[in-house]
C-alpha cells in the first residue's frame, strides 16, 4: 500500500492553543482513499524542523502532506524551506496569480503587495487551486522518469535535497509532496476535491470502496464474538476494522478492487452481517449516530423535540450543529433544575416527589410533554447522574433514564454506567438516545 | 529552554477515529510549566515505527514523552520497544504490582496472569505510581553521571542504543524519557502530579509563573497595537502570548524567575495592561469564558437560564459539561422555531411578526422571559442566522442579536460576522454572550 506522512506545521498546534484535527480529519480521508498513513509529525514555525520533517518524509514514504506556514506574513516559511528542499526557486505563478485576484475581487479587497505574494511558488511544483482561499497549494512530484508538465502551473523536474531511501515504508516507485494550507476548511476542500483525486490516478492501482455500518447497545468485545464467523468468511479483498466511539462501534468495511475487476460487491457480505447482529445495527453511510438522526428525520420528514436534562444541551448542539437541522429540529428544553422540569415541562410534581428526577416516569413525562408542547412528531428525554459526584447508593453516578415518544407510544431505558466521568456518560447517553429514536422511527 | 518531543502511538490516531488531544494537553502543560514543545510525533502500534520515533527522540531533544500502547493486550509493543531502545530487560515492579493489585481490589475482580503482566517494566526504568490505573508510568533518565536510585522502583544506569546528538536542541545534560498510558485522564492526572513536577525538579533551574487573562471585543491586531506601548515595557523575565479562540483572544503572561529570585511579579505590570484595555478585559485565571462563566456565578451565588436559537443548546451544553454546573444553571429552552420561541418562551406573536425572530426585539423578549419562567436571576438569549444558508439581504448569514438580562436590566448586541462557516459563528456568537454576561454581572 502507498504509505503517506502527514506534517502539521504551527506553533499553535504545539503549545496546545490548537487541537490538531487536521491530523485527523487528513487520516480518516486517507484511509477511506485506500492510502496507509504511518506518521503525524507537528512542528513549529521553525524552518530547521520543517526541513527536518520533510526530509525525513521524502526518505522513507511515498506520499508527504504538509498543512500550514503559506499565509503572506513572515511567520509562514513553508515555502522556502520547500525551494531549499528542491532546490527551485519562488516564481509568480499565473494560475495562483489568477485566483488571488478573483478571491479579492469576490470580496471587495484592493490587492496589496503583501497579498499578491500568495501566488509566489516553487518553480518546481504544480498548483492545484484553491477554490476557497489564496494560499496556494502546491504538488511535487519526484518520478524516476522526468515529470509531465501540470495543465496547472509550470512544473518542471524536481530536484530535491533528499532521495528515496532504497528500504523506505510503501511501495516505491513515484513520491509526491503537496503542501496545503492549514486553515481547515481550505484543506478538507482541497484534500477531497484536488489532492485525494490527483493521489489515487497517480498512485494507486485499485478501486477503493468503503461502508460504514454503525452498531450500538453491545461492547466491541461482544460483538467481535458475535460477528467472528462471518468476519472470517470475507472475501480476501474485503477488509473490516471495528471504530468504537462513547459507547457506539462505527464498522467499516473496505473493499479493494483492481480496476475493471468483478469481485462480488460490499453489499454482497452485508446479509450475512445483518443476519448475525441486525438487532445491534442502526444505520449505514454515516460518521456518527447525529449525523444519521438528522439525514433519518429529513428524508422522513419529521420533527423532534428534546427534554435533556443530565445531557446538559448536548443533543440540541449536536443536531443544529448541523446544516439543515431547522427542517425538523422544533426546539429543547434544558431542564437542569426540578422546578424547570416542572414549569418548563409540565413534569407533574407528584411524579418527582414520588420516584426523583432519575426515573422512568420523570423520563417518561418530559419526552411526551415536550413533544406536545413543542409540537413535534418525536422527542427525546434523558435524565441521570451524569457524575463525578451526585450520586445516592440506590441511584450511584451513571445511573440515566431516556425516553423517546411519538404519538402513540413512549419507550423508555435505563442505563447504568460504570464509569464516573461526566463527559464519557453525557456521550453515551446521547449515542443511546440517538439510537432509541431510530429504532421508534423504524417500520 | 529544555526542548521536548511528544510521540503518541496509537492506529486510532493515525486513522483520524480519535482526535489526538493528548498532543494539545501536553503541550499546554508542558509550555506552562516552563518547556519548549518542539516537535509531536504519531505513529502506530508497529515496533519499528515506536523505535525510529523514540530514537529520534532521544538523539534530538531533552525530553521525550511518549503515550500509548502500555495496555495487557497485544498490540501494546510500547515496554517492548523500550526495553530493546534501552538494553534493558522486563522485570515484575513491586511498586507496579501494589498499584494493580489495589485497583483490582476497588474494582473487585479478580487478577488474571494478563492482568499481573501490566507490572513488568523494564529494569532500567523508575516506577512514578498511576493512581487512576494500571499502567505504569516508566521515567527514564541518562546523565553524564550515573542515575540516582529512585525511590519508587529499582532504577539502574540506562544503556540507551541512541546517544544524544552533541548538536542537539535544547540545554543538553541530563536526557529524560517518560512513558505515559494513552488514557486521557490517566496522561493528564500523571502530568499533573508526577511528571511535570519531577521534570522541573529535574531540569527546571527556574520558577514558572503563568497568568492568562481574557479579552473579548476587539480583534487581535487591533489589540496588540493597543498595547504595544505596555509590551515593550514589560521587564524582560515576563513574556507575553496572544492565544486567540472564536473572537476571543487569551493573553497569556509567563514569568521565568531563578529561584530565590526578587524580580518584580506579574501582578506588578498588570495595572498597565488595563490602563489601556481594561474595557476589554473580561476576566483572569481561566482557561475559557465558559469557565470564567462558571466559576463568576458560583462565586456570586446567581442563578441562570438560557435561551437559544442560533446557538442550537450551544451554550446550555459547553456551562453544563463542567462539574457542579447545577448548582447556578437553571435550564435552558432551545427555541429553533418561531412557534417554540411564542409557546416554551413567550414571546409576543405581535413582536416576531413585526421585526422578526432575527432582531433586537426577539432577543430581548427571549432573555426577559426565560429569565421569569425559569426563576434565574440572570439570562442569556441568541438568535441570529448561523449559516451557511438562511441569510436575506436586509439580514445576511453571520447577523446575530444577544441579550443579557438580570431582574432589572437587559442589555442587547448586534453582531455582523463577516464569515459564512456556522460552527465558527455558533462559536463567536457564544463567547460574546459569555462576555456580556460578565459585564452585567460587574458593579
Amino acid at each position: 500500500m502507498n504509505v503517506v506522512k502527514i506534517i502539521n506545521i504551527g506553533d499553535e498546534l504545539l503549545i496546545g492553543q490548537v487541537v490538531n484535527t487536521n491530523a485527523s480529519t487528513m487520516g480518516r480521508m486517507l484511509t477511506e482513499a485506500g492510502f496507509e498513513v504511518a506518521a503525524v509529525e507537528v512542528v513549529g514555525d521553525t524552518r530547521a524542523d520543517i526541513a527536518k520533517a520533510i526530509d525525513d518524509g521524502m526518505e522513507h514514504y511515498d506520499v508527504v502532506l504538509v498543512t500550514g506556514g503559506l499565509g503572506p506574513t513572515k511567520d509562514d516559511i513553508t515555502k522556502q524551506v520547500l525551494c531549499d528542499r528542491f532546490r527551485s526557486k519562488l516564481v509568480e505563478s499565473p494560475v495562483a496569480l489568477e485566483n488571488v485576484r478573483r478571491i479579492f475581487a469576490v470580496r471587495g479587497f484592493e490587492l496589496t503587495p503583501v497579498n499578491r505574494a500568495q501566488a509566489l511558488v516553487p518553480e518546481c511544483c504544480e498548483v492545484l487551486n484553491n477554490d476557497l482561499g489564496t494560499a496556494p497549494c502546491m504538488w511535487f512530484s519526484l518520478t524516476p522518469s522526468p515529470s509531465p508538465i501540470g495543465e496547472g502551473g509550470r512544473m518542471q523536474d524536481c530536484a530535491p535535497v533528499t532521495t528515496p531511501l532504497s528500504n523506505r515504508r510503501g511501495v516505491g516507485g513515484e513520491t509526491v509532496l503537496v503542501s496545503l494550507p492549514g486553515v481547515p476548511f481550505e484543506m478538507e476542500w482541497l484534500m477531497q476535491n484536488r489532492v485525494i483525486p490527483k493521489l489515487q490516478e497517480h498512485l494507486l492501482t485499485e478501486t477503493i470502496i468503503n461502508k460504514n455500518i454503525l452498531v450500538q447497545g453491545i461492547g466491541e468485545s461482544f460483538l467481535s464474538d458475535l460477528i467472528e464467523p462471518w468476519e472470517l468468511s470475507l472475501p480476501k479483498h474485503i477488509k473490516l476494522a471495528y471504530l468504537p466511539v462513547a459507547g457506539m462501534t462505527k464498522l467499516r468495511l473496505t473493499a479493494r478492487y483492481p480496476r475493471d475487476s468483478r469481485e462480488p460487491s460490499i453489499s454482497s457480505v452485508l446479509p450475512g452481517l445483518y443476519e448475525l447482529a441486525g438487532q445491534y445495527i442502526v444505520g449505514e453511510d454515516c460518521e456518527t449516530l447525529a449525523e444519521l438522526v438528522h439525514k433519518t428525520l429529513i428524508s422522513k420528514g419529521k420533527t423532534l423535540a428534546t427534554a435533556e436534562s443530565c445531557t446538559g444541551g448536548t443533543i440540541a448542539s449536536q443536531l443544529t450543529a448541523q446544516t439543515g437541522a431547522s427542517a425538523y429540529f422544533r426546539g429543547g428544553v434544558v431542564a437542569y433544575s426540578n422546578e424547570v422540569k416542572e414549569c418548563a415541562l409540565g413534569v407533574k410534581h407528584s411524579t418527582l416527589e414520588a420516584h426523583g428526577a432519575v426515573s422512568e416516569e420523570t423520563a417518561r413525562e418530559m419526552a411526551e410533554e415536550v413533544r406536545q408542547r413543542l409540537g413535534a412528531d418525536l422527542a427525546i428525554a434523558t435524565t441521570g447522574i451524569a457524575g463525578p459526584d451526585g450520586g445516592t447508593p440506590e441511584k450511584p453516578v451513571g445511573t440515566v433514564w431516556i425516553a423517546v415518544a411519538d404519538a402513540t407510544h413512549t419507550e423508555a431505558q435505563l442505563l447504568n454506567f460504570p464509569g464516573r466521568r461526566r463527559q464519557q456518560n453525557i456521550d453515551r447517553t446521547t449515542n443511546q438516545a440517538y439510537s432509541m429514536l431510530i429504532k421508534l422511527l423504524k417500520p
